[in-house]
């Protein structure tokens, strides 16, 4: 077999079994492989950041790598952003990068570039392979890399003649390092900060805010008093009726910093010491008060399952019932204007069971977090990086890792413009999605970013960089140029009509809610 | 005065008057600053890959760099594909890349990232600003590495605090220093070279594509008997009815070593020795014959008018009328179904005069060389550094750079789809461009690829990461839904039909193919 093959089996002997892909000329060695070894689903997408956004959100509901395949320096620069907002979730991903033969890269053809160079600022793990018969075990290496918990970026760029020359057998990645142990010390202090008598908050991150790890802090608080909290926006958490209710730090600075006032004890348990987003004058980086003392019970990478058993057990709550448990409401359909508080009812009362939400509503989607505890049980899922075009290509990820689960993707029109490309795929692979496309015309954010910065009222030229009007987008238009139905809302009635539409099909669907 | 206004002085005072742009909140200042300084052109675009895409273009056109402002390491990164593009043509583009506020980055907050190890790969200068007394020498400094000949990527890195500290005047770039001129050695051996009385070949790249440099040629051409070739892709070239006519080097591997062949001297000016785009087994990377010797009469940085002066000189040409200089055939419109001979006759009918030509086509314009010669006068820009999704955002930096010209885009429907929100840029800032967009439903250039690899017949799994069917997209749609004005054509007449439509009017148009 050619290096190109001992790649791809070597991935889907160890599990990889999708491969989200823009191959180009340098790659052409591998799609051949792809057709030829069984057990690899290919998923073409139309531009790179659909590619890998589509691999984090395949990762956050697979829990395990999927590989990307991309076409030399700029295919992977194309997909920098959401490897960037992969590597802050904490998501694994294998991405094989092509190159030029290595002895082409002399002579510095058009496409030639610093691969390397481009990867590491997005990456763990980077490696060229050096020859055909390595590729595959630079491969196994690579996967493993992405194991690493909770999931790391790694990349093995791939030069051409790697693929064509001939190779041997795959090889079997060695097994996943197994999650730290958090120690006894780190437990015991823990619990002694939530049993301090101050006002004490737990707050959870990662694989915390899931499973037992999340009944495990229901219980604690039960037991303890204390305030669970979450992250302002989570790799993935469980929500929804029936599960235990977590709040989450508020964007906005001073919201943040009053949500989190008075407290003096703050135990970590894969989240990090809050920050806010971005500086602005005059106000603290750090949303931790002043008076308020932190403890690291765990870290994101920690075995968090065992680190909240064990703050369970030396708590004696190991039987104290979960609280507080979210109860559904579905409350009445409202109808008239559109409103946040109206958009949060409607996707409340109607979310489907055991929906994925991959929220990138940004300020539209602000005031969902007390409809959400009370929607049906669900996975929600946020935007990790910052770095806006996440939803629409993690959305489709989703949809791949779990099939038979009905997506929802809240996206901004700002947003969602970045990558809207992932559409089309959506379109392609027939997947269960249906998309919410808040269209407020406008980078609705910045107008406030603008304000709190202190930089001053914005004349016609400031505004026209926040602006998306003149002309309005009509995303009914880009969803059916891409083979995706849909239709537009501009009341609430017809918002909820439309969703009722959307969740009673199968396959992908845009709703337009002009806000 | 703060910082962000001391750099958009130092910007406007040095003559960069357009900026590029797509901001976050660490870019507010900039964005305040935008508005009370004048003198500065603001084009948001959506999607950062529209933005360094547009720069690329306006550097071409205006022969000066614009100014990008970017938000942070993601939205760099959304650029990085295009300014690949832009480092490879040569192009001067100033990057304006906000960060966080220094004191903000050690909380790791989610948008930080390696934002220098991100712009490295792709500039020729990078720096990050230290405070905001020295960010407008910073920007000063950033403007004269952005005009070192033939135009180099210079990124600035702005953290937020020096946009909104105290700052002084703004502050004047040294002057831009001279391109080198070419020594008499050079021009003599050049001058051996082309009168050796073996078939000799002056290869022209760059600046000698245009104005005096290309008449020198012609007049060379006529005195000595070479052939005249241009490489495959180019920054600019002046084309048409009346010009030089210089035939590119095909970009298939079997076809550019028969251009090539019997060539025994190959005199270089501006080029660089052919090499193959990419590597294929079984075939050389280098497409200079091996009976052929080289040589350099001046880099593409050099002082190419200085040099074609003095090798016209050095051979008694500088009189000889030059040749072959193509004529106006403005062919009969031709009718049925889409060919590419055919698609070539009708634009090279159509071509307004003095228009300028973004060409993104690859397969579908491989014909376009001999048409585009006999049409009206016109510059053809080619897309330098092989990452598609450079041809919307390049016609919309023209435009701006060119106003009153029309401004023709020629793109693939895979190549559109990279950056289709520049469609959106046109109809926001009203650009006279029309787009012509070949819909083949295809990646079709990896179907040849895929066989001149050797990498066998591609199965139903292969075909499905080639092919941009299932479903079809809808340009027409996809343009509407951006506010740019559309029709189809699916024959030559209507073609011709719709071209003359978009011909007629001022302002974006898009035309779809059907091939």
């Amino acid at each position: 077999m050619n290096g190109a093959e001992s790649l791809v089996r070597t991935l889907v002997v160890n599990g990889v079994e999708v491969c989200f892909t823009n191959p180009g000329t340098s790659e052409m060695h591998f799609v051949a492989a792809l057709d030829r070894v069984p057990g690899m689903r290919c998923i073409l997408g139309m531009f790179e950041g659909v590619v890998t956004g589509a691999a984090d959100g395949y990762y956050r509901m697979a829990g395990k790598p999927a590989c990307t395949l991309l076409h030399l320096g700029p295919g992977l620069g194309n997909g920098l952003a959401n490897l960037h907002n992969a590597k802050k979730a904490g998501s694994g991903i294998v991405n094989i990068v092509g190159e030029h033969a290595t002895y082409h890269l002399k002579y510095d053809a058009p496409l030639t570039a610093d691969i390397e160079g481009i990867a590491r600022p997005v990456s763990h793990w980077v490696k060229t392979a050096a020859n055909a018969r390595t590729l595959a075990g630079d491969c196994a290496a690579a996967i493993r890399a992405a194991g690493v918990a909770p999931g790391q970026i790694a990349t093995l760029i791939a030069p051409a003649d790697t693929a064509w020359g001939e190779a041997q057998s795959p090889v079997e990645a060695e097994p996943a390092l197994p999650r730290r142990k958090v120690s006894a010390d780190a437990v015991a202090e823990a619990a002694r900060a939530l049993t301090s008598g101050e006002p004490a908050m737990l707050m959870l991150g990662g694989a915390a805010l899931r499973g037992r790890a999340l009944e495990n802090a229901g219980r604690i608080a039960a037991r303890t008093g204390c305030r669970l909290m979450a992250e302002y926006n989570n790799s993935r958490m469980e929500c929804g009726a029936g599960r235990v209710r977590i709040d989450r730090l508020p964007y906005v600075v001073d919201n943040a910093l009053a949500a989190m006032k008075g407290t003096r004890r703050l135990v970590l348990a894969g989240a990090k010491p809050p920050v806010t987003f971005f500086a602005y004058p005059g106000k603290p980086s750090v949303i931790v008060p002043e008076e308020c003392a932190a403890t690291t019970l765990a870290g994101v990478a920690d075995d968090l399952d065992g680190a909240l058993d064990a703050l369970a057990a030396e708590l004696g709550a190991t039987r104290t019932p979960p609280a507080p448990i979210a109860e559904l409401k579905r409350p009445a359909l409202p109808a008239g204007a559109v409103t946040h508080d109206g958009i949060a009812a409607v996707l409340a009362a109607l979310l489907p069971e055991n929906a994925v939400v991959a929220d990138e509503s940004i300020t539209s989607g602000r005031n969902l977090g007390a409809s959400m505890a009370s929607a049906a049980p669900h996975d929600w899922m946020q935007i990790r990086g910052g770095s806006i075009g996440w939803a629409l290509p993690a959305a489709a990820g989703a949809a791949i890792a779990a099939p038979g689960r009905k997506i929802v993707a809240l996206e901004g029109d700002g947003s969602g413009m970045y990558t809207l490309q992932a559409l089309w795929t959506m379109a392609r692979a027939d997947l269960d999605v249906t998309v919410v496309l808040f269209a407020n015309r406008s980078y609705q954010i910045l107008h406030g970013e603008l304000k709190n910065m202190g930089a001053g009222t914005p004349g016609q030229r400031a505004q026209d960089m926040l602006t998306l009007d003149r002309p309005f987008l009509d995303w009914t238009a880009l969803a059916r140029g891409q083979g995706v139905e849909a239709g537009r809302a501009e009341t609430l009635e017809a918002f909820a009509a439309e969703l009722k539409r959307a969740f009673s099909r199968r396959g992908p669907y845009l709703v337009e809610l002009i806000i």
